[in-house]
């Protein structure tokens, strides 16, 4: 598949912060490593796990070079670039891409809600700025606007739009794409507990914070699924759910950091005004972790 | 399974009308006939298809006794007998298991929400009454109230309801179900375009009205996915994943008698104030059948 | 305005149960003469709060004639006719005119959603076959479909559909009403806690069950809006208020059942699987009651 | 009432750029000046009409200053300085502060969805670092979260956090509002359509971007309210619904601008993704903006 650079987990760093809230560099270093030796097939830096909207500009330059530097090439780089205005997408495209990432991901954010023509024009300026290929994303309980599968199939009419991105949690949007698009249509799952119905859908990857916790059972999905062992599969799947679904009901950030505590990492502070996860739901994740154990 | 007597595909007739908008019950029985030759593994007469709240009693009665009839028990039936008061519903679930249906299909049908407590009396009074077991359904689009996991768990603890349908179309109900009430619970998928991703969820059936016009492709996903077969499961499933939406999309009955009548059968009429398919849908549908038989 | 005989405070008696959950005549004609003596400005029986659908045929006619001999046209009556099928909704409303009802009222009631068109001629069929008056109701909460403004507007061509009923509880659809249809168009409104706003956008009447309990307030908000005293009419409405979400959130047949009980007045049982509210919930009930006296 | 400089027409100048999409500080002015000069009752730069978040730090100081300037204590001035992180809301809000602003206005931003503990710290922490009243803004279609009447209720107990202006659409939170918290509570309607209803529920004040096109109608509306007089009110805001319903439905920024444009006055450039309203809409404004004049 042309211009499309990943398959299977594709893995989302937190972005930790110090004392200060400051970005903790060296300590993202040490967290981007874990992903790449627990054999995750790419890695997604400054998605929403990585709280980008909360970064200024020279925080996300940061990140992005100290993950091109730390990954060195061993498995692909998607870089998070959405912003509210063309001009900064751009911008920070440009920058991603001279850094060495294989790829960005673009959410169209809204405050004010944007016509279709208005979204197409975002990513259509964008595309022709970079020559590295995008993926599109849709999420509509964080980006604010619900992209239909017709817009989506718009996006990919432009060259390097090459990727979609779907998170609403609705199944059916993926019929959709791989009918009218084709057996060949990228597109990847970002709805954690949509994970089994996916893939059995067809999707080519799952874009996930899982694996900064379990990334043997993520991964183990999706081989299951390369090996149509749809058995298997479902077993692996119904291992993580309640993990899946606790770290996307806490926010991700908040839990995947309480997650890393519980399992002895390390995993900086939250910056404000998102808050730490309470000792109750702290408690609830150790016996969901402690259960995926047994 | 304990008094779980359905498994794959559970086959939903229309109740056909004749020009004077009165029940068809020969046209019925031969469309009952179609849907067991045809392999079907159950049937279903008066769910939502077969326009229930429309009836009267009388019309009810003599569709229930005339399933029985046909179907001679080749294949389990299971009889709607939702209704909006308590006594009613008694009253057909009583007459449904006289006539010898294998089990009974209950929706909450609600004009006043109901709290949850009223729910569980309503089912737990009408199990009292009769000895066969009850399928439990949950369709907020059609009922009018949205029974939540926790409800139907409570369900299940009254003897003899001992399955659930389950068609908010979102397949997390699904995982919930089978985390919560373990590897043997019985749970049925009652939204079509859904079929794929319930029973890679673990679904031991599919309530659907499909099979009066594509049964072949309907049990042969289900045996796909009893083969372990993802890919050809997920080959067959796109396959009719048009068809399905279609007829959701449309409403059943209309869909239903529309596409019977493109396929050359005889469908009967609908009951004011449900009225034909205009003529540009009935094009759509021409198509996506077309489509079907390459 | 030609056809439209309410105006006002249009009162909406329960239908009350004996202890064998069959419907008590007695008590409802007593029930009807408190709202009469009370100075309500119409009377609407079999409404949502008479609980209409889980009501025999044979109980709905003895609600309609025992209503029109109680009130003796001491004020206009409107009786509620609506039912799933065409047929017995003409049969329902030929019975109200026969038995010297003002007015019908019809709510499209859904099991299967409706098109535009299947609702349009739902209407014009039985406006055909009566004479009277029709009040068509849009309350998508308990009918299960959402007539649109424009809908509503086609609606109201057929000759004898003369006024609107609006229940949403969005005062931006009598505002689309008052633009596209005149300052005479005659549209109530039947969301409770909008009393307020919605005579303030114009309303003709309000169509309320909180004459049972409180009616020297709900006619007191009219005639403070009919004297042009705004001050006074959010001073009145902010009486009631509390009141008017309890009901509506409680379910009005429960609530006012249990408001009359409050009162000291006789409210009868009510029909399975409808339960009396509980115990915590009367005495939420009872110190809104308390307050309001003051 | 203390700490409450606002009661009547808050007005929001809308951000105009010029050709290169950069802010254009005097052309801002000049509009500032239109709306002072128009009778208006406070102004509010940076709102969701300013396009606040898609502004860099240095543009918002110049938007501040600019108005201070300009306004030169005519009206009070309302400084939008809502941020997704709390240490920016701070800086933006002492800026303000010191700039000369009598007050802030503070929506919770937000990207991944806040606690209401979050919420509460996140206005607590800004509300002790400045002495100027804040209003707290609640509008889930824009800022992502739906503050609920009882977070609300909290808010008001910080000292400083002395108004509220709700934009969900649904009156029923001013109600709840003001039967919760007296008669004397600071609520401010931010929903346009809902002027109407909002004033006759007591709402203090409009925050409206309506009176940079018609300000005689805003302010007489209010007018008629203040004087008590409903059926004056009533018709002065049916002349002004269809631009109220238009505005919102486009899109604040992209319709005043083309309003401004229809009436002769400049409105600048729009920044990149929002893009002008197409001819077909402001042909629709047109005959709106006429209609208004007769």
């Amino acid at each position: 598949m042309k211009n499309v650079p990943f398959k299977g987990i594709i893995a989302y760093p937190i972005t930790p912060f110090d004392a200060n809230e400051k970005v903790d560099i060296p300590l993202f270093k040490k967290l981007v490593e874990r992903l790449v030796i627990s054999g995750n097939h790419g890695i997604a830096p400054l998605g929403s796990t990585g709280v980008l909207p909360y970064l200024s500009d020279e925080e996300k330059e940061a990140i992005t070079e100290a993950t091109i530097q730390q990954v060195k090439g061993r498995i692909p780089t998607l870089v998070g670039v959405s912003n509210l205005t063309t001009e900064k997408t751009v911008y920070h495209a440009q920058f991603a891409e001279k850094s060495g990432a294989d790829a960005v991901m673009i959410i169209p954010m809204t405050y004010w809600k944007l016509t279709d023509d208005e979204i197409v024009t975002h990513y259509d300026t964008v595309a022709r700025k970079i020559s590295i290929p995008i993926m599109a994303y849709n999420n509509p309980a964080t980006g604010g606007v619900d992209m239909s599968p017709a817009l989506l199939k718009r996006l990919l009419e432009i060259p390097n739009v090459t990727m979609i991105k779907e998170s609403t949690g609705d199944i059916q949007r993926m019929h959709y794409l791989r009918k009218e698009l084709g057996e060949d249509v990228a597109f990847y799952n970002g709805s954690n507990p949509l994970a089994l119905a996916a893939f059995a859908a067809g999707a080519r990857g799952w874009c996930t914070a899982a694996p900064n916790l379990i990334p043997e059972l993520n991964i183990g999905l999706y081989q299951a699924i390369e090996n149509n062992q749809l058995r298997e599969a479902q077993d692996i799947f119904y291992q993580q759910v309640e993990l899946l679904k606790f770290i996307v009901a806490k926010g991700l950030p908040r839990a995947v950091k309480a997650g890393l505590n519980i399992l002895g990492e390390e995993g900086g502070n939250l910056r404000s005004p998102l808050k730490p996860l309470q000792e109750k739901e702290i408690e609830e994740l150790k016996i969901i972790i402690k259960n995926l154990k047994k």
